[in-house]
């Protein structure tokens, strides 16, 4: 209530945007950060004209199949541009938003035709302030200069346990300063209308820098016995207090009721936005005559229609190939793709030249060169994820990739978890991906990770162990564009295995080699990415014995878990228990796998430091315990 | 070797400590936060005297074994106080112990004896400064006043990736004085010892406030061809500039070999030492003829044992108890416990009204009240499980609790981590711990956090259905001083269900019931928390057609674990394959439990936003649905 004078200027007059097509590409772009107050936006979205929330949906706020969820869902209600609630995301999204338009605007805006050209607003409020994604956002919203980044800060003084002097006395101003942010105060954000108009325009002069305008508030504003208090945080009135907020504030109508005059002048916003996108669309026609090339590529990033044959470009290997890391697998994938696909675009939270992300061919995204394709994050992996959501979820086409070691996820999981929940398709290329770097030790070895994240819904783990694999990895996450996907990679050098392929990738378990008969061989082997290598190794000795081993590569089991019944029973026929999984991570959720009585070699404590043989060899991960355990199963 | 000189001055001049016993009391804490420098901390360690790190220990860095890790482990290196590597998770413990000492100072010092008097030293790297977390944790430092946090910021310009140009261009001490810092700028780092001296004492006359010295360094200082590069960030700097920089330098000696009159100069710290703990020993004599009572709190402080007895404050509840929310019990427990446990404090990150974690017998921990022991985070997940380890780890007998929304454990898991591994007794007390949260919709709906915890080495997951399970978590929680424990609570009421126990917790699974003979039961029925009331349902509807059913609640997976063969044995026994699980979570890892013939009834997608109940019922989690898995398997 008191964000409703903010959200009145900006749905009213500040944002250009087409209810009847809430997708139309140049619209300005707008984030509930404290998404919370979802109601407001509803609201706004409903008196705009948005087909999206109607009467009936604004009734059924907070119900099962509702587009009026309790915080905004991009996936649920068009006209919502990311999801929100978890706080602090939001505003970190908006400088991913305001990224995108920047970048997108110096690629391909020309001196006659500046096809791209909209504001990123966003509204958040003290809880994001405090979060720590939103300083990490913040800082680089102000080294890259995103001056058409406006966020609203409503300063209420309240959250959840009461005035923010108990836990929030630093002064936000002095830090967005040395942010690098243009900072403006509207001290009467109840009913300043002036105020706020005024301050978008000062904020819309500033070029060089985004802007914050602190908009002192009242939580509640209108409620006569609520109003600044935290009883109205993420609580309805109640209906006593709701009928003498409406005497309060003079409102006469009936609830859900707009009064004619009200919706008279919000009427406007139907033809307004049409005209503003059948211009657009004019200047767009225009563009693709006189900027052939340039048109093509802007197309495929708006719609996200991948141009053809794309896939061609990915890299291929031989068993002959020079053994390497799945890191440096993955920087040759990056680089192949990005002559091909127009919308990637990424980088790494400081580890760069460990991750491998430089795209050679292309410079630095900067205040300066917003043109280029490698985004320097700094260490901000939160932020870094957040950041790819918005730019993610700002045009179909924009593939964004971020990196860091596997291990920091747990910095960044807010954001993946995120990235899988709003759809948006961001790469998580994540090295380092075991006890396999060695003496950096145990903080920085992942255990857990994998498994983590195989239980996490919406998500592809890809774990893939050479080049073929790793070539598939790309494929599949490059596919799936609303759905993430991250890839362990490895800091090791690994051999080329004969068998690996994309295609079997995109299955996400299949068998590398074989040599039984009838689809029953005597044990099956099963590994993961640097392990893969293990298993293999370990089936050739077994062999040599006469036994009958298939070596299936599981690198991604929700790929696997969505083949046919037939294809699983293919690869891992129900008949055959013995079954050895090696996999340099914890063994939790490993017996879905290799069943009651497999065994699951992994690693269920932490690491240490020391170098990565020695690790393995400690820990167990070795071809003698996987021909141990297959000999003990047959 | 750019930071070399403050850690001469810290070391050698201004901390105070013991290195025949780097756990004497009242010893300053030093924290690394830029912990890839630990090579440094190893140095200093090893001049001053500790026996955790030899000659032979400096040799064998990065080594299988050694006590000189790649990064510091307080639980490897004595004299370590706190494990880093991490990035911002140094400086955001050096925050908790800076409380600590406030806090204990507050309560346990007399006009004429002032037991607790010790000062928190910290170096942060560009690194700390860009991560969120440290942004969080030193908004608290500011707000809480912690005058004696003394941070060095060792500004060199340089993280991995290069120049911090092209990430980090914030102004570091305009955001610090925003969170209401003392900032001070030695600009000559390299060699300005007076400098650093005289910033320090500046420092410690600044009291109402935390300190950042901002030092200018050249990272690699000395090497004539690798300072002031990102090449030696971590990375050794290669045997040939090794031997240029000794040249530069100056520096005739053998590697690790210190020169005799620097082994004389720095020889003086073990009888100092000793002199310093033995006059504090005869304070504290003193301290304790004359102040009984608090001597004996302090004492249990001090060496982490328990006082005896405590656990007779656990509450306990009969199936006639009202029914009640688990976070509800929760905040009982707490209650209960702050009672007895002197060194009992905590809270939650904005959300104490809804994580009930309120202590009712304390007021609020604050700048001008340190002496109380409810701490306001505000919204700072991470920071806040960070300043917990720092609490954790500066008394064995501080127990630290924090809370939040369980899907938030997101924000913190790096922290969550690093309890795990730095054996830091943290209590981790998370509500809304499922889609039983109802209408706030699934970006708070926790739903793979349970399988994320199971699969993370050193932790204790628990999930209480009810009292007397939740005071049995407590109990498991409170004894665990070197393992953290997170306990999953409802938002939703739950009853007291017959045959829960706090022995069966502390077993982590047990019957709650069974009308089998001989250990066959025709089925097992397994459940957690608030679905374990719906397989106690689903045991009595199949019961009344005559199966022998047993009710197993498995509310931590590692103490059942723990347990002996016999005993799961007598639990699970092999021989029932027909076994049912019910859990409002991810279903991955349950195979574990319910083998390849059982079935696990779990919500394997995110949830959504809608009244409870209709949640359980779309989602298949109902007795229904358990008595139905159970006729097909019997």
């Amino acid at each position: 209530m008191g964000c409703a004078p903010m959200g009145h200027v900006l749905y009213d007059e500040a944002m250009r945007y087409n209810p009847k097509n809430p997708l139309w590409f140049n619209r300005d772009r707008f984030v509930l950060s404290a998404g919370h107050g979802c109601m407001l936006q509803y609201a706004l979205l409903h008196l705009a004209g948005f087909d999206s929330v109607k009467e009936e949906d604004l009734k059924e706020f907070r119900q099962w199949g509702s587009r009026t969820p309790g915080h905004p869902e991009n996936f649920e209600t068009p006209g919502v541009e990311v999801t929100t609630g978890p706080l602090g995301q939001g505003i970190a999204n908006a400088v991913g938003l305001a990224l995108a338009e920047k970048h997108l605007a110096a690629r391909f805006n020309k001196p006659d035709n500046e096809i791209i050209d909209h504001y990123t607003y966003v509204i958040l409020g003290d809880g994001c302030q405090m979060e720590g994604i939103a300083n990490e956002a913040c800082s680089l919203a102000g080294h890259w200069g995103l001056g058409k980044l406006i966020a609203f800060y409503d300063d209420n003084h309240i959250s959840i346990d009461g005035n923010t002097e108990i836990a929030f006395t630093e002064s936000v101003d002095s830090r967005f300063e040395g942010l690098g942010w243009h900072v403006i105060w509207v001290k009467n954000g109840n009913n300043g209308y002036d105020d706020i108009r005024a301050a978008i325009k000062e904020a819309k002069a500033v070029k060089d820098r985004p802007t914050l305008i602190k908009v002192t508030t009242t939580i509640g504003y209108g409620s006569p016995n609520k109003a600044n208090s935290y009883s109205v945080h993420g609580s309805a009135l109640g209906a006593k207090e709701v009928d003498a907020t409406r005497k309060n504030l003079g409102w006469p109508h009936e609830p859900f009721q707009v009064p004619e005059d009200v919706k008279k002048h919000w009427s406007r916003h139907i033809p307004e936005g049409a005209a503003l996108e059948a211009e657009w669309n004019a200047k767009f026609a225009e563009y693709e005559k006189k900027y052939k090339e340039e048109a093509a590529e802007l197309k495929s990033i708006i719609t996200g229609k991948l141009p053809a044959g794309w896939e061609k470009a990915l890299p291929t290997y031989t068993p002959e190939s020079p053994a390497d890391a799945t890191r440096n697998l993955s920087q040759q994938n990056l680089n192949a793709l990005a002559k091909v696909l127009p919308g990637l675009l990424g980088g790494s939270a400081d580890l760069a030249s460990s991750n491998m992300t430089l795209l050679k061919m292309f410079g630095d995204f900067q205040k300066d060169t917003p043109a280029e394709r490698n985004v320097r994050f700094g260490v901000r992996e939160h932020g870094m994820g957040a950041i790819c959501n918005g730019i993610a979820l700002h045009s179909p086409g924009l593939i964004p990739y971020c990196a860091t070691f596997f291990v920091f996820t747990d910095y960044m999981r807010g954001a993946i978890r995120l990235s899988a929940l709003s759809e948006a398709g961001v790469i998580y290329v994540m090295t380092h991906d075991s006890i396999g770097l060695g003496e950096d030790g145990p903080t920085h070895q992942p255990v857990e990770h994998l498994a983590s994240f195989r239980a996490m819904p919406n998500i592809l783990m890809l774990r893939p162990a050479d080049g073929n694999e790793t070539a598939g990895a790309y494929k599949v996450a490059v596919l799936n564009r609303k759905r993430p996907s991250i890839l362990a990679l490895s800091r090791q050098k690994l051999p080329h295995l004969p068998g690996t392929s994309i295609e079997g990738v995109e299955k996400g378990g299949y068998a590398i080699s074989d040599n039984s008969t009838g689809n029953k061989p005597d044990v099956i082997l099963i590994g993961t990415g640097s392990e893969l290598e293990i298993a293999a190794k370990a089936a050739d000795d077994l062999r040599k014995e006469g036994k009958a081993v298939r070596v299936v590569s599981l690198v991604s089991w929700e790929l696997f878990d969505e083949q046919s019944e037939a294809y699983k029973e293919s690869v891992l026929p129900a008949a055959v228990s013995a079954r050895v999984s090696i996999e340099a991570g914890s063994s939790f959720g490993w017996e879905k796998i290799v069943g009651s009585k497999g065994k699951a070699i992994g690693i269920d404590r932490f690491g240490a430091s020391a170098p990565a043989g020695k690790l393995y060899k400690e820990f167990g991960i070795t071809k003698e315990a996987v021909v141990a355990a297959a000999k003990e199963l047959i």
